[in-house]
């Protein structure tokens, strides 16, 4: 399924463009941007693939993702220094359709593996959201994920639809398409028209002060 | 060991109620709610599954856990919009009923495997305060664990205690018994009378004022 | 190769040592302390055990790593109380010979695997700077790692190094002399003048701002 990997290593570089664009927020130096490139870009299948016993890991079975990630930091670098502005609606686009293939790519690992529906749906989410998490965690920040639009719960929906229709009869390349569009339009529709899930406010009351 | 099963369950609900109230003090939405619950609930035994080698780790192999995480958060979330105040000291006496059963789970998990007591210790003290430690992380604190009243030392002494009953010949569920009630006793005894370890102060000079 | 296996210990001792003073200076508990000295220490190697599916790990393996880990961060405590001072700079040269140690053994142990040369490089700069990175995450601060003069640049120079030498047909032992002498070196050098890469600076502009 070539356009399909071709699809994923595209995630790739678009995710180490994001961890790139953050460490350079944060005024890291040449070696923290490509670290943090590295860990956005493939954090969340390795975690998938460790946690699922399913070695080796992406990138060690296959060199080219480094490549991509790398690339993908230089080639950030380099464009921040030619040309000033980011097209930042261009890269969430991009982000988005990077967390869609992700999703269902976890979900298609998970489900190669025979596991429950609810862990291939927790293996969907983690492919596409854990990149991120770690990157916004190692630059001291509360992960975006938990404050903005809509995002994994796009990841939750794909990921069920995916489940749903890899059990019917249809072709493999349809149902990853459905699935990775799935994602792609709630989040985009997330994005225009800021699409948030309810937020549950609790006061902070340490226990201490009711002592 | 069914009513064994049964305080496992019960420590994952506690665990995702905890992470659950963390979340709210955060304003997380519904999924960053869930989120934080799963990992509060399901991420020291996962740690310890992978780093034992233990696959598939605890919630593949069961989603009998998932569910309970899932419907401890939203749980929360309900009980919270219904009727105001949390009850504080159940939920630190509930807290500390679970800590109790995940170390003496994970210490029981390791020596299954053999290891060795410093490396069983570890896996249990592990299992207990990991999920705790994450979700602090995540949620940008310094994890409440290292600067609380007498906390992961009640795990420590719990898995010895269960390490020397299981070399004994005594019945396996004594062995459960009486190391779970050790960390409850102390973890409580610490809430009770605010016992805490001697701090290790050192003031905070960077190298670069010297030279 | 025993003196190595010295050297390695010798490794773990100052990240241990280096992780007690970190959780001085934010005035952790004595188990404070020691969770984060045996997370600076063995952590890398954990994530790198873990990660190459190379089980057990290196401390359930061989226990000696914990007693080490744990003598380190109690032997830091006890100094402190008796002698104010902590030598600074023997302590940046302590931690630059055990980054060199653990940045060739992580490569060796790729390589015993057979994995491309990239993720050898990857695993030896995480079993290097991992340890310290997972301590200034707990610990809530950026890593430093990213912030300073020239560090793991020094372990991916010194892990080409090795990569380069393992593959002639030099003996095992000089390969390794010279790959941790290179580290040395070269983090030496950037202690002793300052030496940094050029920063990567992006002003902070959110997406929201300009919609």
């Amino acid at each position: 399924m070539s356009w399909f990997y071709a699809f994923d290593l595209f995630g790739v570089a678009v995710f180490a463009i994001s961890g790139a664009l953050m460490a350079g927020r944060k005024s890291m130096d040449l070696f923290g941007v490509l670290v943090i490139a590295l860990i956005t870009s493939l954090g969340g299948g390795t975690l998938r693939d460790t946690i699922l016993d399913n070695h080796p890991v992406v990138w060690i079975r296959d060199d080219l993702y480094i490549l991509v990630a790398v690339l993908g930091a230089l080639g950030t670098i380099a464009w921040v220094r030619l040309t000033r502005p980011i097209h930042e609606t261009g890269l969430l686009v991009a982000d988005a359709f990077g967390l869609a293939i992700f999703t269902v790519i976890g979900t298609q690992v998970a489900l190669a593996q025979s596991v429950p529906v609810s862990a291939a749906v927790i293996m969907g989410v983690m492919t596409g959201v854990a990149g991120g998490v770690i990157r916004d965690i190692i630059c001291n920040e509360i992960p975006l994920i938990f404050q903005r639009e809509i995002y994994a719960t796009a990841c939750i929906v794909g990921s069920l639809v995916y489940i749903g229709l890899y059990r019917l009869d249809t072709p493999a390349d349809l149902d990853v398409a459905i699935a990775v569009a799935t994602v792609l339009v709630i989040r985009l529709a997330a994005i225009r028209w800021h699409l948030g899930l309810p937020r549950f406010h609790l006061l902070d009351r340490k226990p201490a002060e009711k002592d």
